[in-house]
């Protein structure tokens, strides 16, 4: 069979995602190709190593740019930081390596466009990294949406609630300053829900939004990369530069409404991302943390027999499901890479568009700079 | 419009849901009479003043004997300790008053079915206050089963968990006294599921059971009059003579199974009544505390939409729900005395008979009383 | 003990659920004062004298203005629609009569501080009809907020969800008509999560919102009083002129952030009020539908402890819910009335100021203006 | 780091999760061997060479005998139909393999203990596969009882609940014939919550059961391998020799009572293994398809704080979670095999007993016994 040998780079929370990703799609799925763990990458040769002798990868690189132009590798999986993605995904369509990056694509739209635009014109797949729409119990709304059973979408209801820093002597870690990742919550996970809307029921007129940051300075920490949370405290404060939390309204272009909100401040929510659609012949719910379950009503029902039904997206027929184990086993977190990963090793394999892609990175990011907008003009702003 | 004079027996807890009753059938419901309280009957004076005039009573009596020969009663409402509903009844039935009583019906099978022949023989409307029957959303999984919905029926599962004596302090009131209540959980409470599952799936064909006290000995309270948990502590133990929990297997005369469960120490469950019912083309489940509700599973729809759904049996379809409020703006507990009361003033109306009556209490009698006896053989015994 | 005779304008939906307060605030709790359903009255005599016979009213009229000045009623209590209650209450007010009139308490802002201002130089007694503050699970929530129990606020998330009139044949009832009603579910159902929000977190800051109205037309009916979604098409077409939903976006006075949003377009969703707080040390959510219940999170329990617990708000400690009925017998929605119908009475007795007052309808109806002003602006405006 | 050869035998559902489990215990756990995918074993060459490539082993064979004798795999694991596992173990012993094997351990408890005495006397690490211990929502209820926090246990009830065959048209396969699988719902699923509440709350002292086959006949297919639901219809029908449901009561030794249901024909019930315990401090609460939250009811909360607790088992202090993603990202069915799998590693490495071992499968299946003994005898049977 076709091997497709990967380029990893980043080897925290993503890459451990990713690389079982790689080894599940061979063993679960019937792929046109194999995926080999070819080579890991990290700024760290330590910790690089170990990882890269843990997850399977049969070498590893300190030097992204050297580690782009390896001979040895079909496609690069950008998982650092986010003030890096472009840089690397530019070098990455200029050797003609597919591209696999996670979001948010780039640090703006400006920034994520070109990158749209390079991975295009250098011919490669690209794919980014909203994972979320290989849920099967999304993949069943989505079905249902298209089927026309919701009829006339009139409301789109989202919410990422996490909890992760409430705890104010919780330290300065990357993700909360700016210059590394780009935003706080706003990219991190309202970025998530954003592609969902897009993904089920279309493209976003105008936005209006608001971002507030609670807890305005935290300790800061020395850590062995300067990316971890755990390390020893300097006894010095720093500025949080990013939002804990950013809520939007939004108008679709269908006419449909939307509310968004994503914080980092929902005390007892651990990765509640969750969305509610009402259309004019029927709804869905979503909840993440029990993310194989998709609510249903459906208004032409019976009226005495009229409910929310609560269907777990496990059968067979449900997307990516049959793959995995018989009906009400159900699956986790991970297995929305594992699905991705398959859906890009076949459209690099077929020759087809990925999909998300960076068109679709590019988009969001689009629309997060429109909130941004908005915020700073204080009112809608068309996207 | 007809009147109806009540003559309530008991101003306790039942009591108290029985004339709140009598109140709201008059204001919510268009019955064919208006139900007066007129009379109200308790063994100490004081106590049984208050509560009629709390309760609205026009007149109240200590003497259940006088007062059930009184002549501007036209139904006698039975709330008493067990022990007493079988004296009582065959007097109003002797007196050709209709009659409403509390269940269990009687203390033995036996003593119910000289009831229920001494009320049938008077020809007066008798109706035995299983009020469960009267909820909203088990009227609906009632109708999905007539008609079919569930194809059918392999399993009944009931449970009736509550928690209220679990603390070994909990003093020796009369429902843990054999002579008083007749039974524990096994008559107050396994009594509910047992009638549900003959309302919902019918006839009981064998039984085996088994039953435990797990607390044997209580403190003794003296209270005001016998009845009460509250009281001075007199400082001495006595013997817990009922049963804490009361298990059983059945099996149904259509072939069915059944299992039921009921307790006083299921730390947690306040008043946890449940059932399920699984047929060859669909099931349904329900639980009391939010007793608005039924879960319906349809194997006909298609495969990638089945699942349980959540039915608010609010709307006005839905039988009785209809005399209340708006669909999604749900009743409580004290809702289905309205109903059952309702049904009884329809019945008495009518002279059709009321549902359920002495029959359907003496047979529910029966099968507590053959769950007994296949505790004392140690193995199956026909109902 | 005390009479207060009752003089209660209207008869529909809330004219019921009032009506039913008066009876059960006397026969459920220990009230200072028996109310007397005194008098009703309604624009249509036939229909009003079967009311009045149905609720228990011993008399009626057909004439507001003069039966606000009789003699013998104590209290006056509104429940017409919104574009009558400012007339009726300053008419009352220079009666003396206490008062108690539904929300929203005025068309707006301004007619809600005359109302309040006439109310409070006249010394009666003013409450509105915020009856979710009478819930015992909100009770609860607001309990565990004042101990401090959920710390330092950061999140409202509040939604109100209903589909009564997703069907574009659904007539153009009064409710959507602007003059009678002044607005649609913002003033209708968004109010009473404002209310809720400065009842459970306190004072607004600014909001900025948005405004939709999903079907522009419908069917005009002819119906006996003006009032009722039944009666005779008329085979014309009329303009909707209220909003079919209401969303924005708010900042507390606290610091806190909140969204709220109000529809009558989400299928499936029959009462479907909700809302969630998130604070430093813990959170709590409510759901209307399930109303006996609050959901609380303590994030000082031990870490693998930790998680959202379920309590059942019918413990006798829980406010209100003790004169009703054993822990785990659920209260319905009516209950909320009767509550507030106690306090009412309470208050009079007392001569203490009611909670919540005409000053708390005025500040909802200034935050719901404030929200209107934020559309015509198109940004953000201070409450 | 040590390796260890694993030969497995069987590549079917089994097969897939544990070859699955060997890979992510590589990947995920800090375990103290690498388990190297040695060699497979199953009577269709073409069929076991398809799996051997997809699962990622080295070599495989179609004659169990010689494949146990092998001098390359270091432990032998069982997945193949019950009949099997005790020639298959007790060669195994004989040739000093450690040996993991499925549940049922054994056709008979007599059977059951020969295993258990020849892997003891052969001195091998033996482990049975009842998965379920692994969940980390279900390691968490043993931590609460372990530490007191459910006081004295009164109720265990257990459900396992499936619909895989209500249609009377699923065919024969060898689940449904006695001589292969031993029994239906009784050993397979029923075995599972034996084993749960041994583990939890401890050992039984005496049971009484039931059991039901509700479709009596059913169609041949020939398949392949004679195993597969799947195949050519032959247009005969076969008895079913097993049960479809099994349910019993239990006493514990510790006085608890329990109760015990597994069917096949609970309409809309996929894999629904659930059960409550109640002790006097607290109770716990599992769903197996929601399989990463536990309820945790704690008697000594504040009253008026009551209720159960959803805790999402995803901490890392829960047991094995760590091992995964961060708290509230979910895992799923396999992850259970990958933990008990990690488990019999590491009793390998230290020479420590497995837990749990061959006796806990052999006292399983003498509990299985004796309810088919009391089945027999009508009446209770001592274990």
């Amino acid at each position: 069979m076709k091997k497709l040998n990967a380029g990893l780079i980043g080897y925290k929370f993503m890459g451990r995602a990713h690389s079982n990703a790689y080894r599940q799609v061979n063993h679960f799925f019937n792929a046109d190709a194999y995926i080999v763990p070819r080579a890991l990458c990290g700024r760290n040769q330590t910790a690089v190593r170990a990882a890269a002798e843990k997850f399977g990868f049969e070498t590893y690189d300190t030097d992204w740019k050297s580690f782009i132009k390896r001979d040895d590798i079909d496609f690069v999986d950008i998982t650092s930081p986010s003030n890096m993605h472009m840089e690397m995904a530019l070098m990455a369509a200029d050797e003609k390596k597919h591209i696999f990056c996670e979001k948010p694509l780039a640090m703006t739209a400006k920034d994520a466009k070109t990158m749209w635009k390079s991975a295009k014109s250098a011919g490669i797949v690209h794919q980014v990294g909203f994972n979320y729409r290989f849920v099967p119990a999304i993949r069943l709304a989505k079905r249902l949406i298209d089927e026309g059973k919701l009829g006339s979408i009139y409301h789109f209801r989202g919410l990422y609630l996490q909890d992760w820093i409430v705890d104010p002597n919780f330290p300065l870690v990357w993700r909360l300053d700016k210059n590394v990742a780009g935003s706080g919550a706003h990219g991190d996970i309202n970025a998530h829900i954003i592609d969902l809307a897009r993904f089920l029921i279309g493209d976003f007129k105008k936005v209006m939004g608001m971002k507030k940051t609670f807890i305005k300075r935290r300790p800061i920490v020395e850590s062995m990369d300067g990316l971890s949370a755990s390390g020893i405290s300097s006894g010095n404060m720093g500025d949080v530069t990013v939002d804990d939390a950013s809520i939007f309204m939004a108008e679709f272009k269908s006419g449909a409404v939307g509310t968004f909100e994503a914080t980092r401040f929902a005390t007892g929510r651990r990765n509640g991302m969750s969305f509610e659609i009402n259309g004019s012949k029927g709804s869905v719910k979503f909840e993440f943390e029990r993310m194989n379950e998709l609510q249903y009503y459906n208004a032409s029902d019976p009226s005495y027999q009229q409910g929310f039904k609560l269907i777990s997206a496990t059968e067979s027929e449900h997307e990516f499901a049959g793959a995995w184990w018989p009906p009400g086993h159900i699956i986790g977190y991970e297995h929305t890479f594992v699905h991705e990963m398959y859906s890009f090793v076949q459209a690099i394999c077929s020759g087809l568009k990925a999909n998300p892609d960076f068109e679709d990175g590019y988009i969001c990011c689009k629309i997060l700079d429109a909130v941004d907008n908005s915020i700073k003009e204080g009112g809608w702003i068309d996207v």
